[in-house]
């Protein structure tokens, strides 16, 4: 793919959706305030907030005390510009939530099937009724939609013996999906989704530079540049969970051998509980969220096997994550997804050591590891409301991988 | 590191270094072949094109006869604007390269010390003499000097044991690098100036989403994502060398187990050998280019041995090749430095097919994996060439780690 080329639109563009990222992670601001946020100068931000307030897509809050000087007039996003839907689909569960348009959650609706649901009318059908509940649910009308983001899973997100799951029958016939719930549709995978998220409303705000690595039964990184979500040639960029831990290693369920996922998704975790207590209890029965939840509480209440799992697995994680700092030099690693276990700090803390120990030279010298609550649903609720801001014209940059 | 704002005088500056690279990279070409390779229109072009034929940058060859139409100008990098200095610093080994304008290598001088230097003025009287005979044997003055690059090895580039050789004095005294030359001086890492060698010269003329894996005694990556160099939140992106091959594996340089250069890097080749046959006589003595050439040599004879290291080497190789597909998804890996025993094409295979193997989903499914020529000596006379156009005005944009 050649460099995409700029032009003086775009960077009026680009400053817009600067602006919105920082008052949507801000909360409330006032336009000197932003420009210092932003290192905009303040004749662009005045320019940009006028913009946007052209737009609804922010909002005058009323006169701000600050520490010096006048009052001067608060802004944030607008919420009521309209709603924004995130929905999130695997072969058997769906869920959708509703956004204001200040990206604050109004309502979310689960819904899980018995069997996977495998057909795109099928998949397409399920989507609408569930978004009609939620909206429902939200008390919003379809006219107040501005976007619907959804997170569909690609590349080794999930099994390779699934691939004619539900989030396929997606990817293959997105354009009916647009058709049938008439409203702009936006996808993007949902590693993508969790960088942009820390991007704009997390760690995105002190650096440039940082790394989402989520942690589930399946494992993943998204990547953030130079302030930009790193995509790829052909957008599958962030597949940590499937690079190397250990040559000719565990078999993983991407059929490679010795992956990270395969030690450090939960799968992996009742593998290396297995093999060193091979008849704990927990060590049978499904490698899911529950396993991980249960096997936490057991290193709580005692219990030496647990724990020694969970520190094991703490220490492949340092390890792996240090290979990411070796190839990337971050300056912030945020864990997200499934990270309950890790609320320990002393797994914590030997999930940095590691990382010290490990990474080349002085690279992590500076590097902070932290959990974050941030999700794919709120990072695909932004790409939906960025998408709408190109929509309507305020935002010309960015190309998004579908619709 | 916040992210950088750009400025509409950013955008004419980035068009003209457009330019210049592809016309660096065509040799000649006009003003029409220069819209279509480079995206930009030909009004800019043509705009560009005149700043940079004002300051002597780029000349026009004469009259060409194109396919369609009347002949038209063509135009080609100015060789006679004046030299770029390339300068290499080991701790007993010194290089220096002089080039034209146009990046055409008119003659290199290489140095050696029985010795490590280690002292800063030491080593800057010692490159001070290098430039000097280098510049006399490419029969040029000091006054047509536009600037010299500087490669050192940083971060893990190198030893730890060795930090306090020549290249760590010069990073501590770049100042008085500068003082004693007299002449522009710019400072990179190898890594990075084999990206841009890469991103320039070669591959980045088809593709913005590329890496290079530089093989030699060290190893390490170049990563370009989006037609740019990342360089990580302290510049020691690429460290690929020491992320992991196998955990808990064999004890790396750096002090790490298992890391990729402990298995791919010259040493590491020469103990893949020792373990698979101990008696072998290429199995003692230095892991060095010399062992490496023989090692292959050995196995063209027909050597069983040194037949099995290299394919045990090239198989290491695609494995941890397939772990920056996973990560960075490029479009290209472009394999340079000490490549000679990869000129067998079965072997060439052999890293591929890992590669295609172990890479997630379809991620490798368009990647070409090739043998590049291209060097940090290439790169980092072109960071000079850059840093010449920003220094009388014709680029605005980028910064440079050092000076
Ligand atoms: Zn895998
Ligand atoms: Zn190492």
């Amino acid at each position: 793919m050649a460099v995409a080329r700029r032009t003086s639109r775009d960077l009026r563009s680009e400053s817009r959706l600067i602006v919105v990222r920082a008052l949507l992670a801000a909360g409330e601001s006032t336009r000197n305030a932003l420009a210092e946020d932003t290192g905009l100068s303040p004749a662009t931000v005045s320019a940009v907030v006028g913009d946007l307030l052209k737009y609804g897509i922010i909002a005058e809050t009323g006169l701000l005390n600050g520490a010096v000087g006048r009052p001067t007039t608060g802004l944030r996003a607008n919420p009521d510009r309209g709603r924004v839907v995130g929905v999130y689909v695997e072969d058997r569960y769906l869920e959708a939530t509703v956004f204001d348009a200040g990206l604050g959650r109004l309502a979310t609706v689960a819904a899980t099937a018995a069997e996977p649901v495998a057909d795109a009318d099928g998949v397409i059908d399920w989507i609408a009724a569930t978004l009609g509940t939620a909206l429902e649910r939200a008390q919003a009308d379809r006219g107040d939609v501005l976007g619907v983001g959804v997170l569909l899973p690609g590349g080794m997100q999930r099994p390779v013996k699934a691939r004619a799951g539900a989030p396929d029958a997606i990817w293959l016939h997105l354009d009916r999906l647009r058709d049938r719930l008439g409203l702009p549709v936006v996808v993007d995978n949902p590693l993508k989704a969790i960088a942009t998220a820390e991007l704009w409303l997390g760690a995105g705000r002190r650096s440039a530079d940082l790394v989402t690595a989520n942690l589930g039964v399946g494992v993943g990184a998204g990547i953030v540049q130079d302030g930009a979500v790193v995509r790829g040639a052909t957008g599958t960029a962030g597949e940590w969970g499937h690079s190397l831990l250990a040559f000719e290693g565990r078999r993983c369920q991407c059929g490679r051998r010795g992956c990270v996922e395969a030690y450090v998704g939960i799968p992996g975790v009742q593998r290396t509980l297995a093999e060193a207590a091979p008849g704990h209890p927990l060590a049978a029965g499904p490698g899911d969220h529950a396993f991980i939840e249960a096997l936490a509480a057991a290193a709580d209440a005692g219990d030496p096997a647990a724990l020694a799992a969970l520190e094991r697995t703490a220490d492949y994680l340092g390890a792996a994550l240090a290979d990411l700092v070796a190839v990337l030099n971050p300056e912030v690693i945020a864990l997200t997804g499934m990270t309950g276990w890790l609320r320990r700090e002393h797994l914590l803390a030997l999930v940095r050591r590691r990382v010290l120990e490990d990474a080349p030279g002085d690279a992590a010298a500076g590097l902070a590891v932290e959990l974050s609550d941030r999700s794919g649903m709120d990072g695909i609720a932004a790409i939906a409301l960025e998408r709408f801001m190109r929509d309507i014209g305020l935002v010309t940059t960015r190309v998004l991988p579908a619709l």
